[in-house]
């Protein structure tokens, strides 16, 4: 058994062991959700102020709005009732040190065999730099408060977005462990 | 200013006030990732006894294993030196509420401008009661057990996951707290 395996299932005892939130209803009580990155430092619970039962998150690398974040957020107003969004991305981010062309070297002899059409990768490459939508699409980021006005604008335009939902930006500080505001998004974001 | 979005700032005040952790280094300390629901009653830090810097965590509608949770693994292994990645659904899951077509229905009016084509949604219906790949697939649930082994093996079996790094299956029970192994789910994404 893998020493990871052993402290997480031993720390799960622990969480369990004086557990009293069993009867929470399924929709979030607070009614928003926070779309954030997967990175180590972060969590979203502590920087938000969250109890459980309160909000939905979505992770991804860069907290990125993919489809899969949209298919998350639309389920989430949809069926479990969130009214606001946030969109927080954060400072000294993976996801600025690389590019498509850096992951597909890092990755060349597997590449081949992973292109849009062969197994099922669909954010394929559009922009200058890409061939034919040959390559995956790891939707690096080069400036945050860019990143974060594109994806609150991809989510506030969305087909299946209702327009009444408000979408706020925000740059986490992994220095200093606050939220920035990114005024350009937020007022990108308002609700209509 | 809505209600929501002023107690999120001052918690993070609160958060930010003693805030020790601005040293952490991007790659995750204990080399691991989690991918998970976005329910609001889970909190992966909490469940699994994780501090800021430790692990990666993934989280979506369902903690699906869709080619975006894919794109974040794969940058969590290759950029960041994750070895091992967890895969936990959990019991009581909104996934498990509907339907490829309840949802279809439920969007109805909407949905006609967000077919595959219009406007880059990719994760596209292929089985018995879909017409063609014109609707959303939301990745619904039918059992627990099964949706994990499902992933476990989505991820095992996808050309760019290498084979040493063991993927294991979990559902966590929102009554209890507790982590329940799926031993079949974790014994197909042993590593080789």
């Amino acid at each position: 058994m893998s020493q990871i395996l052993d402290e997480v299932l031993a720390a799960n005892q622990d969480y369990a062991s004086d557990f009293n939130k069993g009867d929470l209803p399924m929709p979030p009580g607070r009614r928003f959700a926070i779309l954030t990155c997967m990175d180590a430092r972060l969590d979203p619970a502590k920087y938000a102020g969250l109890s459980e039962g309160d909000a939905h998150v979505i992770r991804n690398a860069g907290g990125r709005a993919s489809d899969d974040a949209i298919r998350s957020l639309v389920i989430s107003y949809k069926l479990l009732g969130t009214r606001e969004w946030f969109v927080i991305h954060h400072t000294d981010c993976g996801m600025e040190t690389f590019t498509n062309d850096i992951m597909s070297d890092l990755l060349s002899s597997s590449l081949k065999t992973a292109s849009v059409d062969a197994s099922g990768w669909h954010d394929c490459c559009e922009g200058p730099g890409c061939t034919d939508g040959k390559y995956i699409n790891w939707l690096t980021i080069k400036n945050q408060e860019q990143s974060v006005l594109e994806d609150v604008l991809r989510i506030r335009n969305h087909s299946l977005v209702p327009s009444d939902i408000p979408v706020y930006g925000y740059i986490y500080d992994v220095k200093s462990g606050r939220l920035i505001e990114v005024p350009e998004a937020t007022k990108a974001g308002q609700a209509n």
